[in-house]
């Protein structure tokens, strides 16, 4: 924890243990990364990590990427909604959820050994066991890609579980109290050609 | 659109009609902040929009919060995650998605009416019909409660739908290709008082 990834608002709800806030971002399909471009940005990216290296990817023309290549801060968040929290106050209402930070400057990934790895390493964070069945770049994808890597050194994770908390004095009053759960939860594949069998680590997601 | 919401890589995938925006920050449970305080800082919070106003809401004690409120640029994007693109090269995988961004300078809004239509309306986004079957602020918890306004006018959206687009080269690829789409699944109700019957705001969710 540095003071930028202390949490400061509910401060019991802060986790700075490494193996959950890495356990968070291997859960969460997307993050949200914030730069600075004159003005702040946020732009859904997926990534994916590796050991203590989170990678980023896109095209070299990207505003994010070009600027990251050049040093700037970024802000990685990873989020994953767990539940509505429905208490018999409005103040009190909440979510269950559990949210990662990742802070810290990018370094582009030039290493072709490196790029190769962390662009499988994308793919199988959508789909783990995908990057096996499936083409790896070419040499000219590859020069369309860049890749940036941010070590995961200064990151911390926030995280809401369990009932709703309600002033004592609001206990009896006659609203219904407690948590829904959410979950993501995958849909019948739609194949480009139903002739194919679905892959076991598609089916695997649905059953 | 204005300069800054053009959406430059996939500009197919860009969306300027408010209607369409509006849709999207309505259906996204959260969305993602994005701030500078010396660095860049993503957060994710709880959005609600009133006609053409996006609210957020927190502790007046966080950062993040009276940062905005002294007339710092912020970034909201929310974005929806619909399915999982698996197209036969490495290269073209994707997701399906709905992400919109709004830009601006927020407003803290002073006025009692406001703040408190605001608070009704981030329940009821998190939760149709729950605002009604909750009990309202108190002047205390509406003192501890920041509300600001953030006018959805520069904004835009970027939306990805439909099978994953190979190269004609790699449409004969042993690859299994299509799309597993996503979509958040509420679970049973877990009730602090089991005594009491389950509403039937909560129940449409879950059936």
């Amino acid at each position: 924890m540095t003071d930028p990834t202390r949490v400061r608002r509910h401060p019991e709800r802060g986790r700075y243990e490494r193996a959950e806030i890495e356990a968070i971002l291997d859960a969460a399909l997307v993050s949200h990364v914030g730069f600075e471009d004159e003005r702040p940005f946020v732009i859904p990216m997926i990534h994916a990590r590796v050991g203590g290296t989170l990678y980023l990817h896109g095209s070299p023309g990207s505003r994010l990427l070009r600027r990251l290549e050049r040093g700037a801060d970024v802000c990685v968040t990873a989020t994953l909604v767990d539940g509505l929290v429905l208490a018999r106050s409005q103040f009190h209402h909440s979510l269950n959820y559990r949210s990662a930070v990742v802070l810290g400057r990018a370094r582009l990934v030039s290493d072709d050994g490196e790029k190769r790895q962390a662009l499988r390493a994308i793919v199988d964070h959508v789909l783990p066991g995908r990057a096996e069945d499936s083409r790896p770049p070419s040499e000219k994808e590859l020069l369309a890609t860049m890749v940036l890597a941010l070590p995961i050194d200064e990151a911390s994770a926030k995280v809401r579980t369990g009932m709703p908390v309600d002033e004592e004095e609001d206990e009896g009053l006659p609203f219904w109290a407690g948590v829904v759960p959410l979950k993501t939860t995958p849909g019948p594949p739609e194949p480009v050609d139903p002739e194919l069998p679905v892959p076991d680590y598609v089916r695997r997601l649905v059953d």
